[in-house]
C-alpha cells in the first residue's frame, strides 16, 4: 500500500514541478513549445540526475507515460496559467509534497541500489532539487539553492530521517511516511512563518 | 546510401555547432583555450546528453576524430572569426541543417534502442538543442530555448514527423529525409520571415 | 608509491575545491545547507563528469568518504570563512595543484579505460576544470572558463605532456609527475606574473 501511495504521490509530484516549470516560461512570456521544453525539463530532471548518477536506466526512457504526462500538463498550462498563477499559494504547498516525497522516494532507491545512508541522503536532496535547479539554469532565472527560503534545508532533514529510521532497523514502510512527514512539515512551515536559517555573515 | 548521408551530415552537424559554440567565445574575446573548450562543448553537446539519458557508450569517446575536428574548427575560428562573422547569415542557415539532421538522428538512435515513439521525439528535440543550451549556459549568454526564435519548434517537427512515418509503417530512410526536410525548412522558413509562435500573453 | 601519493593529492584537491565552492556560498551570505550543497557539488563535480562520460561507477556513491569530507569541510568553512578569505592567495595556490592533479588523473582514468590519447587529454581537462564550472553556474557567478586567466589552459597543458609522455613509452609514473608540474607551475606562473593568452580581438 506505501508502495501505491509512493506511485501516486511521484506522478504527482513530477506533475506538480512540470507545473512549477512552465509556470517559469509564462513568466519569460515563452511560445508554447518553450513551456512544453521548460515543464518537462522541469517535472523529470531531479530523478534524470539521480538515475544517471547511480548508473540505473533514466526512468522515463522506458515508457512515455511521464513524457506524456508532463507535455500535457504544460501545454494546459500555457492556456490555463492564470489559474495556477492565482493559485500559487496552493501550488507553493503542491511543491512541498512533490519536494517532500522525491527526498524520501530519492535516498530509498539509492539505498536499494547497495549504496550507504550518506549517499542515499545527498541523493534524497539531488533528486528533490535539481529539477528546480534545471528549471532555473534553462529559464534564466536565479538558481534555487541560492534563495533565502527553506527549499534544500527541508529536503536534507527527511532523507536524513528516512535514512536514520531505515539504518535503526525501523521498516521502510515507517522511514517513509516519517521522512516525508518531516520534509513536508518542514517546507510547509517555513512557507506558513516564514523561517529561515541563519545566513552566513561577513 | 542514407547512412552514408547521414554520416557526412552528422559531421556537417558538429562542426557548424562547433562554430557556432566559436562565435560565442569570440563575442566574449576569450583566448584560444576557450575558444577549444565551448566550440567543442558545443559540437558535441547535445549527443553526449543524449547517449548519457539512452544509457549509451558517449560516442565522441570511441575514438579521437570528432575531438579533433572539433578543436580543428574551434582553432581556425580564432584566427578566422572574421569570416563567420561576415557570413553570420550562412552559418545560421548551415546549423538549421546540422539542427534538422539531429532532430531525426537524435530520434532514430532512439527508437534504435528500443524506446516508445515519444521517448523518441523528446530525444530527437535533446539532441538538437542541447548542444546550443551548454554552449549559451557556459558562454554566459540567455539560453537559446528563451529566444523568441523558432528553434526547437522545428527540431520537434522533424522529430515528430519522422517518429509518425516510422510508426505509420513507412521506411525509415524515407522518415529521416522528410523529417529532416520538415525541420530545416521550418527553421529555414523561420529565420527568413521571422516566424514566430503565439508568446504566453498573460 | 605513486598511487599513494595521487591518492592523498586526490583527496587534497576534492577537499580544496570544496572549499572554493564553500567560499563562493560565503560571498553570496547563504546558509549552511547552501554551503554544503555547493561546496560538496564543488568537490565532487568534476570526477563525476568524467566517469558519467567514461560509463564508469560515479566514484562518490560506493563509499561515503567523499561526501563526509566534502561535508566536514563545507561546514567548518560557515563557521571559520574568515580563514580561507584571508588565506585566498593560498587558497588559490592549493586550488592549483587540485586542478594540476585531477588533470592527470582525469586523463590517466580515461587511458585505463582504453580510449584514445586525444579523448584523455580532453577528460583531463573536464575533470580539472568542471568542479568549476558547476560552483559558478549554481553560484549564479560568471562561468570560470569566461575568465581572462589561464586556468583551463593549465589543466590542458598538464594533460597534454602526461599523455604525450606516455604515448611515447615513458612510464605512467614519470607522466603523471611530469604532467602534475607542468599544470601547477603554469598555474602558479599565471597567478604570480599575470601570464594571460592573448585574446580574440576583432
Amino acid at each position: 500500500m506505501i508502495d501505491t501511495l509512493a506511485t501516486v504521490l511521484d506522478w504527482f509530484g513530477i506533475l506538480v514541478f512540470a507545473t512549477t516549470g512552465a509556470l517559469v516560461a509564462s513568466r519569460k512570456q515563452m511560445d508554447i513549445v518553450g513551456f512544453l521544453m521548460l515543464g518537462t525539463a522541469t517535472g523529470v530532471g531531479g530523478g534524470t540526475i539521480r538515475d544517471v548518477l547511480l548508473g540505473l536506466p533514466v526512468f522515463w526512457i522506458a515508457g512515455p507515460g511521464y513524457l506524456i504526462a508532463c507535455v500535457a500538463v504544460s501545454a494546459a498550462t500555457f492556456f490555463l496559467a492564470h489559474i495556477p498563477e492565482s493559485r500559487l499559494a496552493l501550488l507553493l504547498r503542491f511543491d512541498a509534497i512533490g519536494m517532500a516525497l522525491f527526498a524520501v522516494t530519492g535516498a530509498d532507491k539509492t539505498l536499494a541500489v547497495g549504496a550507504s545512508p550518506v549517499v542515499a541522503v545527498a541523493m534524497g536532496v539531488v533528486t528533490a532539487t535539481f529539477g528546480g535547479v534545471i528549471r532555473d539554469i534553462l529559464g534564466g532565472e536565479s538558481p534555487v539553492i541560492l534563495s533565502r527560503e527553506i527549499y534544500a534545508t527541508a529536503a536534507l532533514a527527511g532523507a536524513l530521517v528516512f535514512v536514520l529510521l531505515t539504518w535503526s532497523g525501523f521498516s521502510r514502510d515507517l522511514g517513509l511516511v516519517t521522512g516525508f512527514l518531516i520534509a513536508a512539515a518542514t517546507r510547509l512551515g517555513a512557507l506558513h512563518w516564514n523561517w529561515t536559517l541563519p545566513r552566513y555573515r561577513p
